[in-house]
């Protein structure tokens, strides 16, 4: 096991009819902004709930976070927050909102000229932010449970990521039966998301910590197992409750802990959807079978290993068993209509170099655990993805 | 699942080198008590490591914390805290040392009479603690990153618990070189200690909480790999680590969080501790054999699942399996030395009626995750340990 830290004060309020318990946990004293996204909260009947969870309070509401959270956007929220001196922010929306509220609470305090470089710039640490809240309404991304955001610009179509101690929300309600609305789409994302975050802390290489390889198995499995009953069946509330908690558990910082991590399928992922649009998971559907076939000599052992615990694939050669953990993957995503190639989204191969281009531009060398999946091997695993 | 709330905000600094960011984590501008026991830390390099990360810092030492700390070894602690205006506690040492400052951080702030009464009356809540951090030194109780505390009183022989958010540790370090100069009996206490720990979580009944689950048995499996590698070599780093987190992993509420708990095994172990001075794991192997054959019907499904998944039994009769799982599980203990026996400790049957009648005195009819396990039943799980 590697050293490390792990520091991860969320307070979780977990289960049905818990929006109840709000009047609470927000601060008192202090003007409070309620950020939301599309409107999805006002057909759900959370947004509902969370009004009378909390009456009498005067609420400053910010709406039209989008999914893929804008700069442009976030920014007139920061106004907001600076002209009103709101005190606190409750995000009530999926990962797009509680990212954006993310960047808003820092963004409102950060006094080093433009917030975008704090996203640009890694030697710029963000240590101050509004305290910030949530009530999750699309398991997938795990913000709920941690200090990670990210935001598009649209001007220069880039998509950059920051992460605080300084955003973790102070609590995080999960209510799973807000899943029994989501339409199926949303659902497919999550799933695939959540199973990415574990793969980018799991499937790396050994290092002697059996605690952290068998949590992200169970997560791995748990979502195998429960994802499909949530899909068939909205309204199966164990499910919802084992996929919302699978989602959050995927990435709080616990299995990450202590391990190596590849991230390799988010660097490559955020450039198709900065370029093409193309939903946050479903990038990730696309990149990580590439990663597993043009990794799979520096990621082997973990390859075997998550092929025998997640798909009990245990006989045949090492090459055949990674084979059919990668074949199995895909299949998984695919039975639930997420595509794994880019021909689906009418990308070609002269998109590869535009990807490529940008990573060298940014001096880029290399990604993933080691560093040492070069540029060209980013162009070997958008071909085998074609 | 079961609704839960989830919050746990200790910092946990973890691996080999860490003791040296004391400086960093310890607050400044406030008087801090070093609190440590009887002395082992003076052997295994431990203090000299805390006194050379904290250069020119005035501490005010207090030693001398026992095993199964006292409350009056404990007050003397609480009148040095008042009167020296101690604003930070550093525990260094194991689960009782941890345990015992707690106590003390709780105890200086109490207003409301003996602060015995946190531990008698159910009903008084501790809000307010002196903040405390850790440098653990002995993996076994999890007591580096949850809010409970066990403490002894000699002059009742009573042994009785606490939880409050408020003793949470700030910060833990967790160094697993601590390890390297254990004594035996103190690593296969600590795995026997951790074992139970996952145990009262888990044996219990099904509520559909498959990462709870899957997480409680990797825990198990890892102790079940690990421990024994420790006892061979303690000086192996990695199956040190691996122990040491296991350890912290299962009490730090998270396995807990969402399913029923049991803890007879615990409140019968508390007695045998309490009256006889045995080791506190040493109650927990014996006890916990009883609870799994009294409780075998209320505990079917999750015995048949802790059989297939820890220990691999997968054929024979729902009973035979179960006989194979509490087999296995005393097998386990005993190939390291600790005895699942009361005549390991010459406790006869004339003991039981004491143990029994002291639970019927508090007004207890039932204990278990379902306050189901009668006072008639704890007898017999005692009678089963002759």
């Amino acid at each position: 096991m590697q050293n490390f830290e792990f520091f991860n004060p969320v307070n979780i309020v977990f289960g049905q009819g818990q929006i109840k318990k709000l009047g609470q946990l927000v601060p008192t004293g202090t003007k409070i902004m309620l950020a939301y996204g599309g409107g999805s909260i006002f057909k759900n009947g959370v947004y509902d709930q969370v009004k009378s969870a909390l009456p009498g309070l005067e609420l400053t509401e910010f709406g039209g976070i989008e999914p893929n959270p804008r700069y442009e956007t976030l920014m007139k929220a920061v106004e907001v927050v600076k002209n009103e001196k709101i005190g606190f922010i409750l995000a009530v929306g999926g990962g797009s909102v509680l990212d954006g509220v993310k960047f808003i609470a820092a963004a409102a305090l950060w006094t080093e000229g433009d917030p975008w470089n704090f996203l640009t710039n890694r030697k710029l640490v963000v240590t101050r932010a509004v305290p910030l809240g949530s009530v999750m309404t699309l398991p997938a991304t795990g913000s709920e449970m941690n200090g990670n955001s990210v935001v598009t610009r649209l001007s220069t179509q880039e998509k950059l990521a920051f992460n605080a101690d300084a955003v973790l929300p102070v609590f995080s309600i999960l209510d799973p039966t807000v899943v029994f609305s989501l339409p199926e789409k949303q659902v497919a994302n999550g799933i695939v998301d959540a199973f990415v975050h574990v793969m980018e802390q799991y499937l790396t290489y050994p290092v002697d910590s059996p605690i952290q390889d068998r949590f992200a198995e169970s997560i791995l499995v748990t979502l195998i197992e429960e994802g499909p009953k949530v899909l068939v069946n909205r309204n199966d509330y164990n499910a919802a409750a084992n996929f919302m908690w699978a989602a959050t558990m995927a990435l709080n910082g616990l299995i990450g802990a202590g391990v190596p991590q590849d991230w390799a399928t988010h660097t490559i992922g955020h450039e198709l959807t900065a370029f093409h649009g193309i939903d946050h998971a479903r990038t990730l559907a696309i990149v990580l079978p590439g990663i597993m076939q043009v990794k799979r000599v520096g990621k082997r052992e973990k390859l075997l290993q998550f092929g025998e615990r997640v798909w009990g694939v245990k006989s045949g050669s090492n090459d055949a068993r990674i084979d059919e953990a990668i074949l199995r993957t895909v299949a998984f995503f695919e039975s639930f209509g997420i595509p794994t190639k880019l021909s689906a989204y009418n990308i070609g191969p002269d998109f590869i170099p535009v990807i490529c281009n940008r990573f060298t531009n940014r001096g880029i060398k290399g990604i993933g655990e080691k560093g040492d999946l070069t540029i060209e091997q980013v162009s070997e695993v958008l071909t085998l993805q074609l």
